[in-house]
């Protein structure tokens, strides 16, 4: 299991092709309620969300063959992986799901990568992945289910506690990536707590079941959060270090982006306004004085459909 | 004239009640130009522009009669005039154009403010809160032809300036109160660069004339830049302290705006991205090695209006 020395090691690996994200710190009575310290803009990474981070640690780890990378997902690793690829000089081939939102897809073929959208369920597009992999010997990027992917996510959280002081990360959880890589570098000292919304509770399952179990996804947050099963390694270190995990609606999570556009004038996609939802909404309340800091995770999605 | 002294007391009157607004440092290269260094997101600020900051100044530095505070504006100062006024507990009437953004107006009434809609430019919407102002005793909030209002806006240019290193800022310019708090505030070591629209040449055509004459307005970023004369007191810090003055024409500034969106996931207003659409345009050149850093100064606009 990676720990909190792999994440230090991958952050210095990816340090110079990602941006250190800004952190707004917030007086209490901010956004309707009291204790949240600081939002950590990790919308505002290159590639739109924290998978910039997990992209550029697997390609900058990895001996890439002449054939390239291959990705599958939702839309935002696709992002990252393709984004990471053209600025490292690869090609890159990305399956998304047919249910990728048309400004992912865009952004895909403006990295020049190969898109193909194949699949109702971001399962399918992965088996046509792993297929296209072994043909032409590209290397495969997992979207979340590899260490080296999601220690390069975790240093999403050693910067986020060099710039503001917290007790508490809420993490939103779609196959584990981010969460595992959080925990992975600060769990031990911050209490990490897991955020997904009532159609993807993909961790929340399997944190009932003991293991890693199928879970039948919808809603608003598919796209990004509609990973059906956490990864095994991710499982492992969230088992260990994530302390609570919870729950929270569609409609919680559109007042969260409504409300980060009307209050501080931030973009987020629903995944990326997953965990302020939680605070927002009550899904998890904070003890007294306790500081409470969350991501906004990415941020790649219509402005318009914000508000 | 005021200088850097008057900005650092006023920075330390706001500070309670503004927020440090976020830093993100661009590599060469970046947005399809070589030599920019740095872009304070100022849009994240209180009240959605850095007329928070003037706006907590006046207030705090003033005695707030009964009948509270009177402020007349493009929409940006209305808004934090009223934001302030709301936080500090004291009742406001705001007076704006007939073309302010609905968004604008919106905001204006969410923060309790009494909304008069007068006018088809500023000049007529200032002239009847003037009137007003007469009649109740209430404070008037200038929008920018007032040191105490333009010392607050100038933190922004000495928080910056601890933020990243520059030796050149790029400042959008309406009626003047932004350029003429940052030039007092580091104009002596910094080179500040003016940057308006061809739409509203306000203080390009002062420079030119020797003295504040009254200019037609036009265009994309007439609703916040619109002041169809520079203020007196601002034509005094800009004329001593400003170095170059451009023009940049609106298709300039909505690629700006999509740029701003579409590499960064940032929302700005047309104003807020005037100072970025100089150098993207070209109409500002850096020297080689040449440090340029820009304010983007305001998102008060629908979010789905940058693409």
């Amino acid at each position: 299991m990676i720990g909190r020395k792999d994440v230090e090691a991958a952050w210095g690996l990816i340090r110079p092709h990602v941006r250190r994200t800004p952190v707004i710190e917030l007086p209490a009575g901010s956004l309707g309620f009291g204790s949240v310290s600081a939002l950590k803009l990790e919308s505002l990474q290159v590639s739109g969300t924290f998978k910039g981070r997990g992209a550029f640690h697997k390609l900058l780890a990895s001996k890439v063959p002449p054939a390239g990378i291959i990705a599958a997902s939702g839309g935002n690793h696709g992002v990252a992986a393709a984004y990471a690829a053209r600025v490292l000089g690869h090609k890159a081939e990305i399956f998304v799901p047919t249910i990728s939102s048309p400004a992912k897809v865009a952004r895909l073929k403006s990295y020049g990568a190969i898109v193909h959208q194949i699949g109702a369920v971001y399962a399918e597009a992965r088996a046509a992945s792993e297929k296209r992999a072994a043909e032409t010997g590209a290397l495969m990027v997992q979207a979340y289910e590899d260490p080296v992917v999601f220690a390069g996510a975790g240093s999403v959280a050693l910067e986020f506690a060099e710039q503001a002081t917290f007790d508490t990360l809420l993490v939103a959880v779609g196959g584990g990536g981010l969460i595992a890589g959080c925990a992975a570098a600060i769990g031990e000292g911050t209490k990490i707590v897991a955020v997904e919304t009532e159609g993807t509770p993909t961790l929340h399952e399997a944190l009932r079941a003991g293991r890693p179990v199928d879970v039948k996804i919808s809603g608003i947050a598919a796209d990004a959060l509609g990973a059906s099963r956490i990864g095994v390694p991710n499982f492992e270190v969230a088992a260990k270090l994530v302390r609570e995990s919870v729950l929270v609606s569609d409609d919680a999570v559109r007042k969260a982006q409504r409300a980060l556009w009307e209050e501080l004038h931030v973009v987020a996609e629903p995944s990326g306004a997953t965990g302020l939802a939680a605070l927002m909404a009550g899904a998890y309340r904070p003890a007294p004085g306790e500081r409470v800091a969350t991501l906004i995770c990415g941020a790649n999605t219509e402005p318009g459909s914000v508000v």
